[in-house]
């Protein structure tokens, strides 16, 4: 699959001399071209695919570094697979980033003197001062530049995305957009500050109850944003977006302006007022544009974050009609069915369903194999039939107007192995126990991390990814501050409402992946006798667990005792949901083990 | 008790107005008295007990803040039951530091420009950045002393100590001092820096196979040295601390110095060589005395605190008569007895045992509500006997010249409440976890600590205080970097041969305290099939849990097994050891369960 779309299209080699052409008119040494785009978002439109074009890379992360006579492409444990196969590692090395940080790399690359360019709108204000700090240290000198050499290269570069704005009506957002400004223009004029620049788009689409189209998976409203202390917002977004109704629904305080008018707004209001912006979330650009700018964390992140009643209501409605459709495939699948047509079949079963708006990102399928890559993409060349004795891992979600949905089921065609088996259900241990978990509230995810890998550690096993990150509502599928992982997490305190995805697994390359997902919201606990405020977590993805990869001898009782209140809770609500032939095999994967 | 000693000295008023007259001659609006001394020590020498002598607190922690009409001490969670009962709270008003943090406190009391007083010596280069950072902003200026007002009116201050230093053999080192010098040399060089400046106590015993009696409960050697990138140390340490054996053992490599010419060395080295020190634990006159001093970590904290084999060989066999000394207590104890005889006749028995030195601390014997203070130290006022249907919690330990011991049993008298067995059994469990953990390299001690605290979370229940500190070879009971704690660890990933303790507990205030300790040591762990370098612990301490405080209901089969095979050790271990009276008390205490 090329994103890049034209076959007409330049090769990688043309591409990259042309690029080089460009760093000498600049008089650059290396040039870096990130995965994100000027928002800094994790799925980018395609006049943003700056890396794809140049490298032909596809994953959701990475960073290309292009030196006069070599380059290299920096890719996370995610992609050490995926990379060498979709680049021409002749042009390209591919570095793990995680063993290999860019940064040294550079330094130990160049001679002192040397000039690394960037786009300023690429890189957030954090990046670039720690960048800088240790490039200046080995007389490095990092030159941001207010245009990209890509771009004056990409002869074919589609045009930027134009989706409608919708409106996300009050019944599923369970609070206003005024209601939600004024409460932040409150804790704005509490840190006696005049605005906050808002550069996410999905803190403007929970703000301004809106949502876009622009990306694939994620409906943001690609666009910038001023909150006001006052509670006005100026809104910078192509008016081939704003619809009436929109513009209706945005009313008289929210103000219009063309995205070409942001860099002198944020001159000007810089100038007359204090401005702030997050370090960690907005780009380079931003900060040098903006005079006298103060850093503030993005006051939008905690309440997205902290889903209320109505946005829990609506991501439970969802999670009915999404493992109803995850159900229907799960008693369908036989052996010789392949992936991609699996994936579709999976897409079909969703879209019958209410408020179906899209994938929440693109499915993950993988047989035997194909599952041991954590964030596998069948393709043509890897599509493969199921077959008996291996395992199917199939990693998807949905977005409902209701509610963002992300669920892996790992399934067993024909008869597991002992092994397979015996690491199923280690990988399902962790679940329930991140599931089963009760903690004082101010908690961390990383402190509860270790719970879903104790089974797996105890048979010297382990993953090498996340256990859990957070879920937006009908919103990003990965959003902060909320993660359970091994990697501390500064912000990040459980509170109640925040949804989480529960994600331990187990991979054997060149075999077979295993991962058990549902996701889980923060809830307030009351334990009769007990002495603290605790929080637990509410499951609410609704999907069986297939039981034949299950080692009944390696659960406890209050672990079995879980599973099947689970499977009869799931069984109860997906029953009048599903056809018959899924009923009867409901039927069957849920009765008690 | 009263650790200032002179029943004729000033009364604490009399005290206070006398430094409060110091701080005008100094024209100081504030002045902080910390409990540490120059060495920054958790226990200091009589003559460094400022805090004690200036509010009566004898805690192991915690600062007085004296402003020019009111004064404060601030205490942690561990003293804010001890501090009021010590002190006179019409003169100190105490605190807890950390909900209300001094510095802003301090902020919060003072105009702007007012003069805050501290002894330089007394607090860490970081402590003081750190602090002036916020001062400053709030307009409030640090004001750092050469020399302590205290001390111009504190008449009967004790002279400082002077014990002998003892050459620690290198039968219980396993290493030669040289042996260790030239490798930290090694490392000097490879940081391109000429000199480490020592100021840890317990870094220069180590390294210089020294051990001292300057302090009750440390073997610290008090002295100051600097380490050379050729493996010459200069030390400064009294004249009448060295012995002929001492001065023999130390040899040409080590040149000896009256500690008055430490300033100067400090000043004269630093203008001549690259001088390094620890900005965490060397105190902000070190690196103001200093001329161009550069920021390292102490390279002596990690090689101690990862053991080697005679050092474990030696702290195992210290274990042995610990255990069997304390496992006879426990076999004597009856309701009745009190808990400073108890004390008195633990420390009997401990000091039959071969190479015993001192306690490791001062034990904590807390009957019924005593053992509810998590820190408790009875007293002829607090001193309770034991009664039927009470808990009594006993943590002590032994320096003993081949290891340092710390251990915690909670015995029933008579017959525990279900509640109280509840409590207890959850309390072991969270042992049990932490003592059968298994886990990659490279994780914290943070990571773990969940493991500990799951069942009484679980239960609605929790406890405040870390669950593992690390343990010194006969050095301190406290060493870093290694923890177990809620609180993130920086430097804390786990590493073969460092000694922990595993003491999850349970308090009910005004009735009862429960604590489970062990020492364990981080060893490699190979598991059949296992597939990444994992590591666990093995448990040196041997004794005995009450089995009328287990709820066998509440164990799964794992946990009843590691408690069985565990007495079975402890049974095998101790029986030789002890007298016959003790020995049919194991029978029992070890009989499987």
């Amino acid at each position: 699959m090329d994103r890049t779309g034209d076959a007409q299209a330049m090769s990688l080699p043309q591409k990259l001399a042309a690029l080089r052409g460009q760093m000498a008119t600049l008089t650059l040494d290396a040039f870096l071209v990130p995965r994100t785009d000027e928002y800094q978002n994790e799925y980018v439109p395609a006049c943003a695919e700056r890396l794809a074009w140049l490298t032909g890379f596809t994953g959701s992360a990475g960073t290309a570094v292009v030196l006069a006579t070599k380059a290299a492409l920096f890719v996370d444990g995610r992609y050490t697979l995926q990379a060498p196969q979709e680049t021409d590692t002749n042009l390209f090395t591919v570095k793990p980033i995680v063993t290999e940080p860019l940064v040294e790399w550079l330094v130990g690359e160049l001679p002192k003197g040397s000039r690394v360019g960037i786009d300023a709108r690429l890189f957030t204000q954090d990046w670039v001062e720690s960048a800088e700090k240790k490039l200046k240290a080995a007389g490095l000198m990092l030159i941001a530049l207010g245009e990209n050499p890509i771009d004056a290269v990409w002869t074919d570069r589609p045009a930027p995305p134009c989706a409608a704005f919708k409106v996300q009506p009050d019944e599923f957002t369970g609070e206003s957009s005024q209601s939600k400004r004024l409460k932040l223009a409150e804790k704005l004029k509490e840190a006696g500050q005049d605005a906050f620049i808002l550069t996410a788009p999905d803190s403007i689409a929970w703000l301004l109850n809106i949502r876009g189209g622009d990306v694939p998976h994620t409906p943001l409203p690609l666009s910038f944003g001023i909150l006001h202390s006052d509670g006005q917002v100026d809104l910078f977004a192509d008016e081939c977006k704003v619809t009436d109704e929109v513009r209706r629904h945005l009313g008289n305080s929210v103000r219009l302006h063309a995205p070409e008018s942001f860099a002198q707004a944020l001159t000007e209001q810089g100038n007359a007022k204090k401005l702030t912006a997050d370090p960690s979330i907005s780009s380079h650009w931003v900060f040098t544009t903006t005079p006298n700018i103060t850093r503030l964390a993005d006051p939008c992140v905690l309440p997205k974050a902290c889903k209320n009643s109505a946005e829990l209501n609506g991501t439970r409605a969802a999670h009915l009609r999404d493992g109803a459709a995850v159900a229907s495939l799960l008693a369908s699948i036989k052996a010789g069915d392949d992936e991609m047509a699996l994936m579709a079949r999976l897409r079909n079963l969703r879209a019958k369903g209410a408020y179906f708006r899209d994938l929440s990102f693109e499915t993950i399928a993988g047989s035997g194999p194909n599952g041991a890559i954590v964030h596998y993409r069948s393709t043509d060349k890897t599509n493969r039939k199921l077959q008996p004795g291996e395992l199917f891992l199939l990693d998807s979600g949905g977005q409902y107007q209701d509610g963002t949905t992300d669920i892996t089921r790992t399934i067993a065609i024909g008869t597991p192995t002992p092994e397979m088996r015996d690491r199923f259900t280690r990988v399902l241990k962790g679940h329930i126990a991140i599931a089963t978990a009760v903690f004082p509230k101010g908690t961390t995810g990383h402190q509860l991390d270790a719970l879903a890998r104790y089974a797996l550690w105890q048979a010297g096993l382990d993953y090498d990814h996340g256990t859990g990150h957070g879920v937006g509502s009908f919103l990003s599928v990965h959003e902060g501050p909320q993660r359970i992982a091994s990697k501390p997490t500064p912000l990040g305190t459980l509170q109640v409402g925040m949804i989480l995805s529960n994600e331990p697994g187990y991979y054997k390359t060149g075999a077979y992946g295993i991962r058990c997902e549902n996701l889980v919201v923060v809830q307030p606990v009351t334990i009769p006798g007990g002495e603290r405020e605790m929080l637990g977590f509410e499951t609410i993805t609704l999907c069986p667990f297939d039981r034949h990869l299950i080692d009944l001898s390696l659960l406890n009782t209050a672990e079995r005792d879980w599973l099947n209140a689970y499977h009869h809770r799931v069984h109860t609500a997906l029953t009048p949901q599903v056809d018959a032939p899924t009923r009867s095999w409901l039927d069957a994967a849920c009765a008690p083990l």
